[in-house]
């Protein structure tokens, strides 16, 4: 599959809102990762957000044992949010969510749906998570129906954003409750069928 | 499986040592980045180093634009060094280099292991992959076996390292060459039967 690319945007960084903001506010990656938590603990899944690339300049060493990073800058990731096993299967994802009733694509680097889609030839089960936040409605698109759209916004110029609507219908919708907070892996067996 | 496990050690810490000592100096973990990189650029397999887990304390922002981090700190990785897909399978691995002709256990934690069994457990391809450096010899060790050996040195109180022969014997040892430098998949294959 060939992929056609957006103009990448430089100011191009996480959408991730920490603070909740009324009464629909979730702290989404935080479920996300309290989910991967609850997943790893039931031996369903075993599923870690990877660390955040940080380009360390300078390091003191105030005590013989102890190393303070002084001079560091964030960089900008090679890979995606989340990588794992599931079901014997390999499983890799980005995690968005938006305040608007429309997804941003210049909110992902080109490289990650590049990613995302090599890992789809290879096998894996790749796909972007959303959630949009004013409907409170959390949704899982696979990779090459994602990157359908995103191609179309290149070639035609029209396309720019995924609204929560065509999301629904291309997408599957996970269900939202308390342990866990965000059932992914129910989506997944039925968007994949395993 | 039940894993039981030596006292963790306060100062165990990665044994990767990044300057070339003599004509067997290696840069093994550049070598395997590099081998990924290859692997990458071939469709073999998508593997990447994860990022080094960084606890970020204070940032500043100097314009608008920059964040510089004026205070960090090493935080302990959760989980393993390297991970992704091939032949459609999760992949997984510690990446350990030795000065001496036996690696001593110390020098991986025991939540490493146990995240390596896990993985295997779930039907992942989880493995150490040592090289001893003096002997100028990769190996890899299915986790399975390593860790009845780490096991055993926790029952009895006498095996505290992995001596290079014993390795040889229960692991593959991986041909080093040049592209790619250290092709641990063709170890895998015949290690693994896939």
């Amino acid at each position: 599959m060939k992929i056609k690319y957006p103009n990448p945007s430089v100011t191009n960084k996480r959408v991730t809102n920490v603070i909740p903001s009324g009464k629909n506010g979730m702290l989404f990656e935080g479920a996300i990762n309290a989910t991967n938590e609850y997943y790893r603990i039931h031996n369903k899944a075993i599923i870690y957000k990877k660390p955040t690339p940080i380009q360390v300049v300078k390091v003191d060493y105030p005590t013989r044992s102890a190393a303070k990073i002084v001079e560091a800058y964030y960089k900008t990731p090679s890979t995606t949010d989340y990588n794992g096993i599931y079901k014997g299967r390999y499983i890799d994802y980005e995690a968005k969510e938006t305040i608007h009733n429309s997804f941003a694509f210049k909110h992902i680097f080109p490289h990650q749906i590049k990613h995302l889609v090599d890992v789809a030839n290879m096998g894996g089960i790749a796909f972007v998570i959303i959630y949009y936040k004013k409907a409170n409605k959390v949704i899982i698109i696979d990779i090459k129906s994602f990157v359908n759209l995103y191609n179309d916004g290149y070639d035609n110029d029209k396309r720019k954003s995924l609204p929560l609507d065509l999301a629904l219908e291309i997408g599957m919708e996970v269900k939202l409750g308390y342990t866990p907070q965000i059932d992914y892996l129910d989506a997944i067996d039925k968007l994949y069928n395993i």
